[in-house]
Formats: C-alpha cells, structure tokens, sequence
C-alpha cells in the first residue's frame, strides 16, 4: 500500500510533463490515466495517447524532490482530475498514501482529499526500446530542427506519411530532417559530431509528436539521447523518456526536388518580406485562389492582389540585392509567411527558375543546411 | 470623397476602442461594419450590435492623433477586416482616400490598399439621448461597482431581467447596484458626492453591456458622465460615448432578503476561504448536487464533498473569529468562490441564520457598503 510524501510543486511539474502525452479524448479510455509507479529509489509516472509516451522519474536522492517512500506500490488515477487536485493543496508537500485497496488519501496542511484510483493490471503495456548505442544529440539543436521543419508536414491524413517529419542518419554523423506536403517543403541538415554518432537510421515521426517532444524537453536539458527499436524512437535524458511510434510507409524522395539552376535571385529583409506577404494574406484569403502575384521586372519586386469582393494590394518590395530574369509568379502568401517565421536569420535568398518551377529560401548567410521550397500555383 | 492622413497606431487604438461594440454574429450584416464620418474637426467612429453603441471621436487637434483631414465624407467599412488591414500597415502614419464610390485607397509606406465599404445610409441610425444635467461618476468607482456585481447576474434567458444590473439613485446621492441570478445576490451601495448629481433614476442595464464599458473606459479616463433616455443609458467621456439600452420590466423586490438578524458569526481570512472552496470544487463537480457541506461546531470550521465516483474531500477551515450557534449547510461551492473574488478586502465576515435560510457576506473592515447573499441548498 503506497505511502509517500513529496514537494508539491516539484511533483507538480513532473506530472504536468508527463500529462503532455494523455488526451482526454482518446479512444482507449484507461489511457486518460496517469500510471505512478513508487519503489525505493523513486516515482514513475506514465502518460501515453498511443503515439506518444512519456515516462518521467523522480529518484529518491533528488534534493529538490523532498521524496520519501515509506511504502511502495503502484495505481491509476485520473490524470487531469488527479493534477487539478494535487495543484489545489494547501501545503509546499503533500502526503500520498493508499487507505485501502486503489483508494488514496491526499494530506496536505489541514486538507484531506480521498480519490478512487485503477489497477495499473488495466494499462497498456510500452513497447520496450533496447538502451544500447545512443546516438547523443544536443537539446537545442534538436528542437531548432523540429521548429524548422515538422511546421511544412501536411496537416491532412489522405497521405498519412506526409504528415511526418522525415529524420535521415547517414555515414553515422550527417543528420537531416524534412517534411512537406506537397506544397512546399523543408529540409535541415547537420553534421553531428562523429564521436557522438549511434547507428545510422532512416524513420519518418509524426510531426505532432515532434511538437510534443519539443515542449517537453525544457532548456535545461543538456543533451537527449535517442535509441531505436522496429516502431518506435526513444528520446531519453536523465529522468525522462519520451517514446515516438513511428509512421509507416515509404517517404518520397524529396531529394530530386532540390535543383541547383535558377534564373532570378533576390535577397530580401526576412521581417520586410514577411510583412508584406501578411498584407497580401489579408486580402489572398478574400480571393478564390488564395495566392499572391509577385512582380519582379528590371530587378524590382513588387506584390499583388486583387480580390473582386474585397479590395486589392500592391506594394513595392525593397531588395538588398537583385539578379536575374524578369519574373510573375503567383503564389499561396501562407507558404512564404510560414517559411519565413522558420527561418531565424535577418535576410533572406530566394532564387526562381520559372513561374511554374517550385522556388526556393535559404537564410541570407547559409546556402546549404537549410533549404525551403515552395510550390507557385498556376493562374489562368 | 474622403481624403485624411493619421497616426496608425492612434487610429488603430481608437478603432479597437469601437470594435467592442461590434459582433460578427449579428443578425443584421450591417452591423459587422464600422461607420467612419469625416467633418473638419474630427472623425467619428460608429459600432453597434444593437445592445450597445459606441461612438469614438478623433479631434483634428489631438496632437497624438496625427490626423490631417483634407477632405470630408462617410463610409462604412468591414470592421474586423479593416482593422486587421490597418494593423499591418508598415509605416507610423496612413493616408485614407476614397477613390471612386464608396471605393477607399489606403497607403502607408510602399503599400497600397484598396478596399470596398458602403454607403452609411445603409446603417441603423442611433437613437439620441439628450445631454442636460449629467451624473458624473469616478470611472474606477463606476468600474469597481460593475466587477463587485455584474457577476451574480443570471446568464440565463429565462427570466431576462434577471440578466441585468439595477441601478438606483434616489435622494440625487445614493447609489445602489444589485444583481441577482436568484441564487446568490451581490449589492453595492454609495454616497456620491451631491454637488455633482443628476436626476434620480431606476434601471436595469444587461451585465454584459457593462461589463463591455468597464473594458471601454480605461483607467486614464478620469471621470464618465451619466445620462438617461426613456430606453438608454449614455456614458460618456471627452471622446467617447458608450450607449446602453436598457432591460425592460420590473426588477425583483431585493431589499426584503436582507435581514438583521444571525444565529452564527465567523470571519475568515478571504484567500484561505476561497482555496478551501476550489478544492472542495473539484470534488464536488462530480457529484449529483454540486454541493459542499459546512459543518461548524463549537466554533470550529470544516468543509466535506463527498463523491461516491470520485472520492471526497475532509478539511479544517482557519477562522480569525467565530460567535453564535453549531450549523451544518450546504451550498454550491461555485457561489462562494465568485462572491470571494468579488471582495477586495483580506478578510470576509459570513453570518448565517440557518440551514435553510440565505446566508450573507460582507468584506471584514465594512458591513454596510457591500452585501452578497447565497442560498443553501437543503440536502435531505
């Protein structure tokens, strides 16, 4: 019979990390359950949606815990009834002990709180990952990567595979990360540092989970290890290990999109460019093909919209360098403010072929980790 | 046809101010616009959604304003859309043109936008209310009796008086605010200062129109005049004028639920109150009645839910001072946590007669100002 005492807010913390991987609207109910594992040397606590799972350890021997297991023991209970509760107490601790079987009593200053629980015989089991060989990444980087691609993923299940980010190992050191869908794409590429490097891999991840992921390992996590079984990629730091089942299917080659030639080239302000498009944006939206039209004639650039029901837009568009052909190409204004929140550098290149061949972005200071391609639609 | 120049960030602030007024879910279309009419001192900017008018006036001498009025007119434009266009405008300053009919050019910077309005004829024409002899009232007072009572009004339309706030000068001081969803009250009186006080009146304004002017009238408004039509109420400041139509019908007799006379007295500190009832909320969420139960016995307090699904809640309740009677009443939890917020003061007195009788409370450091009552509920 469980008996435990713990910092609130530390467990607090904990159990909302680990909530990050239960949906109330799941179609298997048990798994709006949190699972709490304690035995002598910490709590496990187990949140999973089916794609996703978190386990987050809290040891004995951490300081900032205040933990001290009296009695061991595990249950279920309701995650967001159970994290509602703990987060009301009174108390900077809380006292968890089972009265009688699945049954807890919370104490906390002259609180009491009584809640029913599960037998943790009703959750699912996690798939295990073998823990040999990790390939050792550093947190931030591993999160730009997501915030610069799993955004290009489709949102739209009639190509499930698309919905995924695309993550590629190979010569054990060169990373690469893509998403698109079919629109537009993203792609980011690193060398790691080989030393670090694990066997090479080739898995698509649901971009959602790699949302996920990102929010749960905070910025103080150092570096994330990752380990890969047939259908699953564990991600794991010192107390936390987050599970991704991947996506099934084979990702298309997205290679042969990436040509080298072009016709124009221009380098813009990125927040100047952006700007722009959100204008156009307001008015595209109004119009029946949503796109914008952009100029570039003797190097100029300017953009165009023009909705019947609503009104239209034209601007200049200053340059901080220009090259190439003359140009009209229409485009959706979402695809390029999208692109260019990605990007974190203050210029941005794009470089044109035709008005019907996709054109791509890349930081003004980078040609070749970062690429972006976008998709021109065709009017009239 | 209309031709002025404007700060943008003044504009769109004063735009903001006005769409409050303004719901896209309207069943007159019309009234998803903003009317804007140009005269030579100023631009006065129109929303309405029927229940509420606000009028905005720019004057041609706010030097904050910016604003160069080369030619006069009316329009009326999409709100939301025109706003959203003006917000992302580039530069500091706008020029707005009325090119053709009813056809306006706006530019800022490199940009230009056309946009399509309407003529104002098609508007719904405001009913007047005439300005002699105003009420003036201290805006952060005017506010503070909005937040101390606009809550316990009813949300439902089955007794729609019951929806509004009755507001009441007699003897041309005393001012009195109550609503009341007839299961909890809440009254706030004052004695305004004579020298500044209109006619006496009684009526009854939907909580929801007031709660719209608190958001309206910002804390750097110094004061609001009051005026009064057969069916409106006019707040209004140096630039802006707030229309409220009122609720028709007799509102219910409240002063007879206030009574002297208590069996029991306790004060409590506000905040440990209202964390007790939050986390007796939880439990009590889930259970048939939604109640809480207060036990008081030998001048101690204790606070029990019990949920047979969920489980239960057992807690001591700290009081700073308790007198009178054992007593055991239950009361929805919900009512006593809103009434608490609603109190400024750290310390709240609770007097109750019986079981079965309305209970009242009143800030710690004042008992005759502001009254809030709550109705048990009889559980067998």
């Amino acid at each position: 019979m469980i008996n435990f005492s713990i910092n609130k807010n530390f467990f607090l913390h904990a159990l909302n990390a680990t909530k990050r991987a239960i949906s109330n609207k799941n179609a298997i109910p048990i798994l709006s359950s949190i699972k709490i594992e304690i035995s002598n040397s910490g709590i496990t606590l187990t949140g999973s949606n089916g794609q996703i799972s978190i386990e987050n350890f809290i040891a004995t021997n951490n300081e900032n815990a205040g933990l001290l297991v009296t009695e061991t023991g595990s249950i279920l209970l309701e995650a967001n009834f159970f994290i509602n509760v703990v987060s009301s107490l009174p108390d900077i601790s809380l006292d968890f002990k089972e009265i009688e079987h699945h049954q807890v009593l919370l104490t906390s200053g002259k609180s009491e709180i009584t809640l029913k629980g599960k037998d943790i015989e009703q959750y699912p089991r996690l798939q295990e990952v073998s823990t040999s060989n990790p390939l050792i990444f550093d947190t931030k980087l591993l999160k730009t990567l997501i915030s610069e691609t799993a955004f290009a993923a489709s949102t739209q299940e009639s190509r499930p595979i698309l919905t995924g980010v695309h993550l590629v190992l190979t010569d054990y050191q060169n990373f690469k990360a893509v998403a698109t869908d079919s629109h537009r794409m993203s792609q980011r590429q690193v060398k790691l540092d080989n030393s670090n490097s694990g066997d090479n891999f080739d898995v698509v991840l649901p971009s959602r989970s790699l949302r996920e992921l990102s929010a749960v390992f905070t910025d103080d996590i150092e570096t994330v290890e990752i380990f890969l079984s047939n259908s699953q990629v564990l991600f794991r730091s010192e107390n936390l290990s987050f599970y991704a089942r991947m996506l099934e299917g084979a990702y298309p080659d997205t290679d042969r999109l990436l040509v080298n030639d072009f016709e124009t080239e221009i380098l813009f302000d990125t927040n100047n460019l952006r700007s722009a498009m959100e204008r156009a944006h307001l008015i595209s939206n109004a119009t029946q093909n949503g796109t914008v039209k952009l100029e570039i004639i003797n190097q100029a650039v300017s953009a165009h919209v023009n909705s019947p029901e609503v009104g239209k837009v034209n601007e200049e568009i200053d340059t901080l360098e220009a090259s190439g052909s003359d140009l009209t190409i229409s485009f959706n204004p979402t695809y390029l403010i999208e692109a260019l929140k990605a990007l974190k550098s203050k210029t941005v290149r794009i470089r044109f072929i035709s008005a019907i061949r996709p054109f791509t972005l890349t930081p003004g200071d980078d040609n070749e980790n970062f690429i972006q391609l976008i998709t021109p639609v065709r009017t009239n």
